[in-house]
């Protein structure tokens, strides 16, 4: 039914919409004129006999010569374009699975196939980020019935590749997000793994936060490692920590918590489904849920935890994992580092069993590896946390770390970037309150994550008794510009960390 | 809260990003650092004083220098912006009015308020295009109360500006639409102007199809009028046929409606409340509503109708409307001409009382003003379709058109473009089938509406009897690559008229 009608000449423009596939014409070209002006449309754009449908946005200035068109930065990647490669347009026919979302605004029940279908034409790059949205709003809030969940979560299990393993016993564990420098992720791996158990833990980059738990991770080991190169290091350590964004599993869930986040919203059926594929995709069989409940935490409820430990239950069951849910405090940060390699350091003072580790990261790292051990680990007179305990105190977890970081390629130590600015108190009491959102803002604006070595440490956790002119935190940076803006953004900000009299 | 943190200076790219405000910036600049670079970020721009959110792309080649943003057409034209002016960014809390459409997106009744709330901060700008598809999903389907829509409504009519008049009654029109060639207003306004009630009506350009109202009537008299002139106009001659777009009633919708037609959905609710709050707008007392029903009409059975017709009433009934649903036949297109000046052709045609006018044209536009006089003319013995059919026969029609075209700026005749191509019939028979959206491709290709000449001419409507070599339709063009560029796809397209050989 397509007709390619017209051919153009691609140019470099470098532009990065955020992952939305857009082409640049010129107004007075025929594709313009055949497709209107102003109304979001979609073309079907096809570069050395690959296609994907892209947004239309007209040139109206000088930046495109006749004859030329640019495209954005995915798309450009996605086609493998260089310059002066035809491009060619066609007609795009409405994506027949938007059927399904119409019919889900009218209230209809989507059934496995429906979601499947979605699913595939999203992460085919057929949905523009309009779409995506009405598909996230209409399956939005608690808008999915459980057997939805189970229909979704199985369709994006489906829509990437998926893990295999030898062993029966396959275990994992996740975050249901909202804590800054919660990275427990490298210890609970290296426990569980030197205990003997099979862990391949794949971890995601930031997207908002100063760091993710694989950019923390870069900072110390390889985490861009393919399929097979994971499978050696699992078969041979029984764990590793990697980025999961290399090898594609769940690839849908990457594309909905893009719009999921700018649209800040986040339904339960989503949640469940981004979380459990990933799992599943992984080859998980076991998994332990932590959500933390906390005011400035996604959950800020028990009501609300039960009613997800509930959701992660019954899922988790009809695609073939045992799931166990655990609440936690999620009242205030994790650690002390904020940004990749000052998070890298708490991770690694905690494994060395330095005096002066952070002991909640500590203990919540045990607690969660504990959890694990007792789900698959059925001698009755032995306790998951007294054995996490010992694997950590005697140092094992520690070489466990070390072999896998060797086997992914290397350890190298975390460093401290060069400029640095030490902040004090200006007067003595309590730490009663510490702004988490700002400090994290700063360690941005100080080039974390993209400046590794970038970020905030803070030396005085909630109820620390401070001397005026004690040390609060450092702000560190790899460039004298960014420590200085990350600077002036703090002195217009007051009150960052709340210190009150004690009379 | 935000803290203008940085400054670059303005150039101007001339990216129409089709209404979407967009800034550019480098890779390499603060800004990007502290935003993060993949989560569809939008930021807070202002330049001398003024200010909008627009959304975050990041140029990775050299088309911005060190120190340069750019902004995408609208926000360039919003922000009056000049090459070298300042602009600042502050980061932007999140959109306060979001929070009723997730409370939607939980199935909570939204009122009045909330409505109002969400309509000014989409008139401001305030929404990316992917909130707005997540209100429109929110709300769409019939997921709208009758309250609802009357909260949505009268939001709607608040949020721009109104028309008055001293006149009690006002009677207007408006078609639901779907019907290609279907350009009664400018008959229907000129007979009910010459029958002496107050019809100032308002009409939209061409999104996607080949010509709009306003684009039709530009080919003969001036559209774009400001209030004053309008109302001056409607003083002297009872009525006007403008451009609602340079006169801004009930702003939201035109944002609404582009997202919508780029979702391809279109709630119940939302429509009701775009017809109605445009009326409103416009001081509007009485309005007959004609619902084409047919196959390829946007209403497809008479149960959907009587829906639209019970909200239609009762909402027009909440805001002091009284309304009168037609249902009329939506199966085939309506006059002969596609395109501008070709579509004015046979509304002059009607006008003049020509032998070969077309008389479906004729005869919609009649029943149209017939049913506007018969609502507010309470002469039992007075019939308003003969009213209709004596001042159109009598051309007086045509007259009150002559003069409320002077009376808009003058008069010219609409003119046919000047590269032409004759298609004919390739064998005897009759015409049983007619591909709308093809032969308005045609005329989109060969230029329409952009220029006014250019479209598509039909001679042989359904059930014609042709001979071999007859002239079925006529393709107009202003330049001779157009004309050759719709050829090429018509060429590419069998059967856009299909004959049935007589036997």
């Amino acid at each position: 039914m397509s007709v390619p009608y017209n051919t153009l000449k691609l140019v470099h423009l470098g532009i990065d919409t955020q992952k939305e596939h857009v082409v640049f014409i010129r107004k007075d070209c025929y594709i313009c004129k055949s497709e209107g002006f102003e109304a979001l449309n979609r073309v079907l754009i096809t570069v050395k006999g690959k296609s994907l449908i892209a947004t239309l946005y007209i040139i109206t200035d000088g930046i495109l010569k006749p004859g030329k068109a640019g495209i954005s930065e995915s798309a450009w990647y996605n086609l493998n374009a260089k310059d002066d490669d035809e491009i060619s347009f066609s007609h795009v026919q409405p994506v027949i699975s938007m059927r399904s979302i119409r019919a889900k605004m009218y209230g209809k029940k989507l059934n496995y196939e429906a979601f499947q279908n979605i699913i595939d034409d999203i992460v085919k790059g057929q949905y523009s980020n309009i779409e995506i949205a009405a598909f996230i709003t209409a399956c939005g809030g608690d808008n999915l019935s459980i057997h939805e969940i189970i229909g979704l979560t199985k369709a994006m299990v489906n829509s990437g590749k998926k893990l295999s393993w030898r062993k029966k016993i396959v275990v994992d564990k996740h975050c249901v997000g909202g804590l800054p420098g919660n990275r427990t992720t490298p210890i609970v791996v290296a426990i569980i793994a030197e205990f003997g158990l099979t862990i391949p833990k794949t971890s995601s980059r930031a997207i908002t936060s100063p760091a993710g738990t694989a950019d923390t991770l870069e900072t110390m080991t390889e985490v861009n490692l393919s399929i097979k190169e994971i499978q050696k290091v699992v078969e041979k350590q029984n764990g590793c920590f990697v980025w999961g964004g290399s090898i594609k599993l769940s690839p849908a869930d990457d594309i909905l918590i893009r719009v999921e986040r700018a649209l800040d919203v986040d339904g339960e059926g989503q949640m469940i489904a981004s979380v459990l594929s990933k799992k599943s995709a992984a080859g998980s069989t076991h998994v332990v849920i932590d959500i933390p409940i906390g005011k400035t935490a996604k959950v800020r409820t028990e009501e609300d935890a039960e009613k997800l430990k509930y959701y992660f239950n019954v899922v988790g069951k009809a695609i073939g994992i045992e799931v166990k849910v655990l609440f936690t405090d999620g009242s205030q940060p994790i650690g002390r580092g904020i940004g990749p390699s000052l998070e890298a350091m708490d991770v690694l003072s905690v494994l060395r069993n330095e005096k002066n580790a952070p002991q909640d990261l500590r203990n919540k790292a045990l607690y969660l590896a504990a959890n694990i051990i007792d789900l698959v680990h059925s001698k009755p007179h032995e306790n998951g946390l007294d054995i996490a305990e010992k694997i950590l105190s005697s140092g094992q977890a520690y070489e466990k770390f070390m072999a896998i970081c060797k086997a992914q390629g290397g350890f190298k130590e975390p460093e401290y970037a060069i400029y640095k600015m030490e902040i004090h108190a200006e007067k003595s009491g309590i730490v009663i309150e510490i702004d988490n959102r700002k400090l994290a803002k700063i360690a941005k604006l100080a080039g974390a994550p993209h400046d590794r070595k970038a970020g905030v440490f803070l030396q005085t956790p909630l109820n620390t008794k401070v001397n005026k002119g004690d040390l609060l935190f450092c702000i560190y940076a790899e460039t004298e510009g960014e420590l200085k803006y990350a600077i002036e953004y703090m002195k217009s900000e007051p009150d960052i960390i709340l210190i009150e009299s004690v009379s």
